[in-house]
């Protein structure tokens, strides 16, 4: 039984076969490039090496015909033919309030889902070209939409609800969705695993940091608020997001630097957050070396960026009235040592306490936890392709 | 020796006489719609009548004048004259990085005070206008600048710089300033009266919950952080402001509406917050009343309120790494039992417990906590013309 997951971005397509019997990758790999010049697919079968096949990809069509060419190659291939392929499991932004749960991918979610392009404009129409492109090249093959937002719809309404005239959530479904929903919750499950304990029965803090970054408060395993909002924009200072800023800050630069919006949306997408403030780079292990060497903002944006995580630790423990454990997860949640000592530091009046030894992990399950600790830090790997094809499995069942 | 507190705003100043040999209010009042139509004094002596003067007060100086008649005046009046005044302590909202305390007004103070004008277009005006009234009428007597800002200028650096490009700070000075200083000072001081403890001693979260909202954590006796930001705007959803919303709302919004810049910030200072999401009122007792009635988003607009205190709560016990007390104050702080309870139940995991009998309180100096609270709770009416009193007093010996 195997399932491919893919996830499409406007140019890209990367994708995982997954053998759900034991849950094992067996290939995956990125076309790249799609629709422009030099395009490419890399693709590594398990145990193999990568190889970079040059091929002009005009489309996603062409790019996902890439793929399963890839997948059933004699030499670098890990199966006979597309039959099999039992499901796909595609990754979507934004499901809006349409998609509480994934979906059995059919007329009315293909609808669904096109609604809520005019909440995700970069990235929905994107996910149904792929969505498209495969429906061509495997017509019979059952497809799965697992969405960002799905596991965040269990939000109470005074956690989504902004203090704007309600009218407004009415007319547009402004509201806070959060993001990262599919990390979120599969690092949830990990570490209810971990404790040995039933999921149903913890208070859990994710922290996905990655180069976006967004925490969540977990009850019970259901997701009770989240630091993302309307777009990925909101809550944490990330590698080049501003997150949370007063909001009048918006109106005083557009007029003082005469911004349209555009132009404020890019600066504080695109040129703010940590390369912003350190005006070093995007990649915290550029700043943290700008920042060994004495460059007063380097480290002070790596400052900001921790205070911050630790500031949302705070506050869903107060919405939980508790936590048992603190998960760290993505790019920099599971590899970054100092980021996480500088955010996990002095919370011992939490019962947070860390084993800076065991700290030093990267990128492996491990409880970072200190012995006389009564909250659990935990690190785990995420693993998005993984719970997408979990999901679909358990939809096509 | 006396101390006359001056709060001007555009087309108001409000006064109070303080005797300072005790502390005790001699007299208070306002005059109102200065500039504009029916302008009037209203005026009282304590322990006597509340009087009314129509009386035309074009400019703040001839409101100035009428304070100074009302209170020398024979029947009306508590000084004899005007040599009995021995200092005036000014309100001033904005200090900017220029003031990180009170400061005796001269020459060199006024060119600041002037240079924050800048930062704070809609009240320092005011407040420069009551100062050079007060000069005229009062040319002999020493005047001090009390700053909201002043407090929260303890801050470190990461608390306050935005993950912004840097550039943009250097430019404009364009940071978190937060507000209400003189409110959470005063408070601070007198919860460590309160728990008989030196205030340097004492981890201490404030929360000055009126029509403006702020919290504040202080670390023995200084502020570390604060809620509001480079406006009042930040933080908190408040009676008609938005407080904290995704910063892509702003452009969205402005896109989709049609809203130029002042519209947008018309739309999140004024219509936003519990007015906005209960579609009621700003005033939190008719909010409440449509709520016990059954009207859904006026619950709503209170849940979001108290889920944003709390959370803030949360928020500065992590920055603290503890907290001794919490305190609430100001008009909703002090007298709303129903808004307390609904933040502070639910917090035991912290060591919060309250008394819910003594939660009933009203407007009164009461520690509210349970007998087996580990963190206190207490309600302290807020003073801030005694502490810009004490402040002048404290500049002037």
């Amino acid at each position: 039984m195997n399932i491919l997951v893919i996830n499409t971005g406007s140019s890209s397509l990367k994708y995982q076969l997954i053998d759900m019997t034991n849950e094992s990758v067996l290939a995956k790999g990125v076309c790249d490039r799609i629709g422009l010049e030099h395009s490419f697919l890399k693709h590594s079968k398990t145990g193999g090496e990568t190889v970079v096949i040059e091929k002009d990809l005009y489309n996603h069509r062409l790019a996902i015909q890439e793929v399963i060419s890839a997948l059933t190659d004699e030499k670098i291939g890990v199966i006979k033919s597309m039959s099999e392929i039992s499901a796909v499991g595609h990754r979507i932004v934004h499901g809006g309030e349409n998609f509480k749960e994934s979906a059995i991918i059919d007329e009315n979610v293909m609808k669904a889902i096109n609604d809520c392009v005019e909440l995700a404009p970069l990235h929905n129409p994107s996910n149904i070209v792929g969505i498209e492109a495969c429906k061509q090249i495997l017509p019979d093959v059952p497809m799965v939409a697992v969405f960002d937002t799905a596991f965040h719809q269990t939000m109470p309404r005074h956690a989504y609800i902004y203090a704007l005239p309600y009218e407004i959530y009415d007319k547009y479904k402004l509201r806070k969705y959060g993001f990262h929903g599919t990390s979120h919750k599969y690092v949830a499950h990990r570490a209810a695993q971990m404790l040995g304990k039933p999921i149903e029965s913890l208070k859990l803090i994710t922290c996905h940091l990655g180069n976006g970054a967004s925490i969540c408060a977990v009850k019970g395993g259901k997701s009770v608020d989240t630091s993302m909002g309307f777009t990925p924009l909101q809550g944490l200072c990330m590698g080049t997001r501003s997150g949370n800023v007063d909001p009048a800050v918006i109106t005083y630069l557009m007029e003082k630097e005469k911004m349209d919006i555009n132009d404020i949306n890019n600066f504080l997408n695109k040129k703010s957050g940590v390369l912003g403030v350190s005006g070093v780079s995007s990649d915290f292990r550029d700043v943290q070396d700008a920042a060994e060497k004495g460059d007063d903002r380097a480290k002070l944006s790596l400052d900001i960026f921790c205070y911050g995580v630790k500031k949302y630790i705070g506050k869903y423990i107060a919405v939980l009235n508790g936590v048992d454990a603190v998960v760290f997860t993505a790019g920099i949640g599971e590899n970054n040592a100092y980021i996480r000592k500088e955010v996990l530091k002095d919370m011992d009046f939490f019962g947070i306490k860390v084993d800076w030894d065991k700290n030093e992990v990267k990128g492996i399950e491990t409880d970072i936890s200190a012995p006389d600790a009564k909250v659990k830090t935990l690190v785990i790997p995420t693993n998005e392709e993984l719970e997408i094809a979990r999901e679909t499995l358990k939809l096509i069942k």
